[in-house]
């Protein structure tokens, strides 16, 4: 078992992806983003992202009934289905889910935000949560019949609501599950650079036992990256290979070791 | 076995109809419209349906790519999540699927549409087609395991690309497949009016054998309408019910004979 988790940037090669995918020949699942058409959707809506900071001072997107609507048009919408159109062309028999579907990826929503709103301290809370578990029985009936699950948020809480999540999560989640040998993780750049900065500085191995110190030297979204691929470790995987997305054949690169293998 | 399409009517009541449907206590599948949303959804992005009229003279609104994205987001994005959201609430364990995933639902593109551009006639291809075949084996698969799959368009030709369709002819090819007793028609009127500006004027049964001069009777989309639950008597049906799905219980007022019965 393979999982893929394709970025949602929009210098993605999805043809190249899926073409390459069709070349597998052992199960694998499909985990994928959605983020440059979903901020596209949301600048064309003029509906921007609202973003807000709690009191100790972390700033997130606030996930409100609108930006879900968005995140199901973007990510288990269009993104998702253009998916599934290139998989049943390269031969793929997928079928597109969102977290909803079947229950699939489970989750518990947060609690709130602290935060500061005209003087007082207020709870705000979103439709934003993480993921807890799967549902391995729906996986399994589609995967054993042929078919190949296209995974994507929003995921359901525990009320049976929509809520947003990080596809990291959902990635490390179905992991725990699936206890897949080797997680695909395409993104926009060669792999884990040195200098985020060049191109050319890409880290070709990483020993699982140096993830941590790597952590520390990155910020941002490749930090939270840095720390999903350490916590997949503890759930089982063997090898994560953080790899480049946007080239003519990046599974199969992927695979031939191009990119960032882990192990 | 009971198909209950829900129409894409901003007036629809999906909450209602879905307890409704918690209640039933045989299988079902839904199937359902989305288009006030997506028509929303093309005039926030400022980006209109294009209408085109053939030598014959008769209009069509023009599938381009743009539009089935649209589709993808207003049809198998939101409203289908947001119908999985709510059947999730009510103790319905719903798949939301479009015809591409695990070709649920297959179909033949048009040719093409004859028009003139200055002067000269050309043939003018777009995105959409007529739907032939539904993947049987994946919706036992899912019902046979208490998931309840919730369709919509678009759907996969036969160049596994996706086309635009009437969720009307969706219908009738999954009652070929399926032959369901009963069909469940809800829209955003009482039934088949006698008078379409009357909502008083309902015409409570309608025997199968006067449905085509009923048809003779409107026109428009009703037309298309009653042409299409015409076309469920040949493959099955013993049972259509047109009925107002805005109401506080759609389902069982459709069920307890309120609307148009057609047997």
């Amino acid at each position: 078992m393979i999982i893929v988790k394709i970025g949602g940037g929009a210098g993605i090669n999805l043809q190249g992806i899926i073409q390459d995918l069709a070349q597998i020949r052992e199960k694998f699942i499909i985990v994928h983003g959605a983020n440059a058409l979903r901020d596209k959707l949301a600048e064309d809506l003029g509906q921007p992202k609202k973003v807000v900071t709690s009191v100790s001072g972390y700033s997130s997107v606030y996930s409100d009934e609108r930006l879900i609507d968005q995140m199901m048009m973007a990510y288990a919408g269009a993104r998702n289905k253009r998916i599934v159109e290139l998989c049943q062309q390269n031969g793929i028999n997928a079928v597109g889910l969102c977290g909803l579907d079947g229950k699939s990826i489970q989750g518990v929503r947060n609690k709130g935000i602290r935060v500061y709103r005209e003087g007082k301290l207020k709870i705000l809370r979103d439709y934003s949560g993480k993921p807890e578990s799967v549902n391995r029985g729906l996986l399994d009936l589609l995967l054993d019949h042929g078919y190949v699950p296209v995974l994507t948020v929003p995921i359901i809480d525990e009320q049976n609501t929509a809520i947003n999540t990080e596809n990291d999560d959902v990635v490390r989640v179905l992991q725990k599950t699936l206890r897949a040998h080797t997680v695909i993780n395409l993104i926009e750049a060669p792999g884990f650079l040195e200098n985020k900065e060049d191109e050319t500085s890409l880290i070709r191995r990483i020993p699982v036992v140096e993830l941590e110190r790597r952590e520390q030297q990155v910020d941002g979204r490749m930090k939270r990256k840095m720390l999903a691929v350490r916590k997949l470790f503890e759930v089982g995987a063997s090898r994560v290979i953080i790899a480049d997305g946007r080239g003519e054949h990046p599974v199969t690169d992927a695979l031939s070791g191009k990119g960032t293998v882990i192990e």
